[in-house]
């Protein structure tokens, strides 16, 4: 049988464990042209959170009734599609579910050799691709740069830093917790860490910044977006990738106050989604492979298991229980 | 006389009449080297509210028992400079005051035979300037963008909406009152106009836009700004030139809350202050004078009289009692 999480009501807030039901139906039989895949991992993503909401976004939201949107990887267990062999491992957009049919549109075979599966929805997934395309081409980071990064322990804020840090960046990064503050600096080479939850942001931010900041790159929003904008220096460059604190909110969503500072600084602030780099996702994997393989590009999968605790896993995301990225092994292997 | 007008305490909200004095000095005697000038016009801009507060900003507020910066234009009536001869019109800060003597420093003669004097504070000066870079190099308008300009009938927003129409742009003008809104759809050429005093700004802006907006020229901030990102096309870009609705704020600035617009539509919102382009402000003004000459470029400027009269004159930069250009004529000639 193939269990499924179906998203059964749009949530107000953080998401309860009504939202979602978990439904078994038979493994799907494939066409011709198409291949079985069985799901070994599924990606957790703050983005989920957004897709489940009315509207126009980016994407269209995941309907009602429907099996939960997510990235994941699986091998093939069938195939009748020329390209794709049983044995092959795959990476794609299979939702919250343990088998899924597909003719193989918008999935990527990996190599397993080459990194460890989940690592494909990490650092080469959909998340390192975010933080490689967001510091470099909407952040424009050059030598010398003082760069600020929040959710910096997470799956996309820490490539972000240890790029920034490859390319002669100082490095700030603001994360939750001492655990958190001292893992960015000691194994991910961050020049220093400000624990939100302990330290007054703004005093923190002037203290670890005293010439301002060249670019920041923002996962949060918030109070955190509003700290930034009153630390800019000339020029600087605010990298919009979300805005994590903002996504449960029941309120109105809180806008920069402080945005003016764009005029006083001579200041952009752009939004970006990663999809929009697709046709430069293989140079970018092979760039962040390389330095990966020369031990400067780290990596950390934080992994739970069972569909059943998709709930639990999923409220992770925003509670700061969790290192790294954030995966959920769905298969029974 | 000099009659000066002191900037004497730092207003909270909207400046009272108590915030200057009207004080009266000797003209000043003039060294080697320098001009006195005996001002005709000063330009009054909603900028100068801004430096009117203590802190940091893109240039030093006024200091208390300072005379009131301003631009202005007048007349050289005693020269020892080398560059400039009795008779010279020029143009610089030379704040709210009767009289000023200069070393000729950011000072620059101005022809009356090409425009009229106040046409150099306006079209041909500061707000001209604001507008041609401000739409041109942060907006990066093209033939056919869905251009959107707050405070349409202004010295700025005016020549925007103008300069938009020039290159091809379909533009959509946001302004207070009947008479402002006719006046920028017949005699200036825009496509259409809003009026927000007596239109639900949101639902109009959607009929006059129905695909979005390319480019948002912002003047005014709080809810326009919030309304121009709800309607975005993609990579739209907002040019952030100012923020008169938040000027005189007793509150904390009202953020944009559809920030987050920004990713969704991959938009930019960039700020921008108009001193950073003064290399280029002769190639402009060259620009514009050949759009006047050729009956594509219409400026209105909107004289006041008496320095005494400053106060309400003032004023009406944020209750909209102006159209075009306001100016205050200073010399008693």
């Amino acid at each position: 049988m193939n269990k499924q999480l179906i998203l059964t009501k749009r949530p107000v807030g953080l998401p309860d464990k009504d939202t979602w039901t978990l439904r078994e139906e038979a493994i799907p039989t494939i066409k011709e042209g198409e291949v079985l895949i069985r799901q070994d991992y599924i990606s957790l993503d703050p983005a989920m959170r957004g897709w489940m909401n009315e509207g126009k976004s980016y994407i269209p939201p995941v309907g009602i009734g429907e099996v939960m949107r997510s990235g994941s990887v699986g091998e093939v267990i069938e195939s009748q599609h020329p390209d794709y062999q049983v044995g092959d491992y795959m990476t794609g957009w299979g939702g919250v579910q343990q088998y899924i049919a597909t003719n193989g549109e918008n999935w990527y075979k990996v190599d397993p050799s080459i990194a460890p599966l989940t690592t494909f929805m990490g650092t080469l997934g959909m998340p390192g691709m975010t933080a490689y395309f967001g510091i470099l081409e909407v952040g424009k980071i050059k030598e010398g740069d003082i760069v600020l990064v929040s959710g910096a322990a997470g799956a996309v804020g820490s490539v972000v830093g240890q790029i920034a840090k490859i390319k002669g960046c100082h490095v700030v990064g603001i994360a939750g917790g001492p655990e958190k503050c001292k893992y960015i600096v000691e194994e991910l080479g961050f020049d220093a860490a400000i624990d939100y939850k302990n330290e007054d942001l703004k005093s923190a931010v002037r203290k670890a910044c005293p010439k301002g900041i060249d670019v920041y790159f923002d996962n949060v929003g918030g109070e955190m977006l509003d700290v930034a904008l009153a630390c800019l220096r000339m020029h600087a460059r605010i990298a919009i990738c979300g805005a994590i604190s903002q996504y449960n909110n029941m309120q109105a969503v809180k806008g920069p106050s402080n945005y003016l500072s764009l005029l006083v600084n001579r200041a952009t602030m752009e939004g970006f989604v990663v999809m929009d780099y697709s046709k430069k996702y293989m140079e970018a994997a092979m760039q962040m492979g390389s330095w990966m393989m020369e031990g400067k590009l780290k990596t950390k999968e934080d992994i739970f298991e069972g569909i059943e605790n998709f709930h639990d896993t999923f409220l992770r995301l925003f509670n700061g229980e969790k290192l790294g990225k954030l995966i959920l092994k769905v298969s029974e292997n």
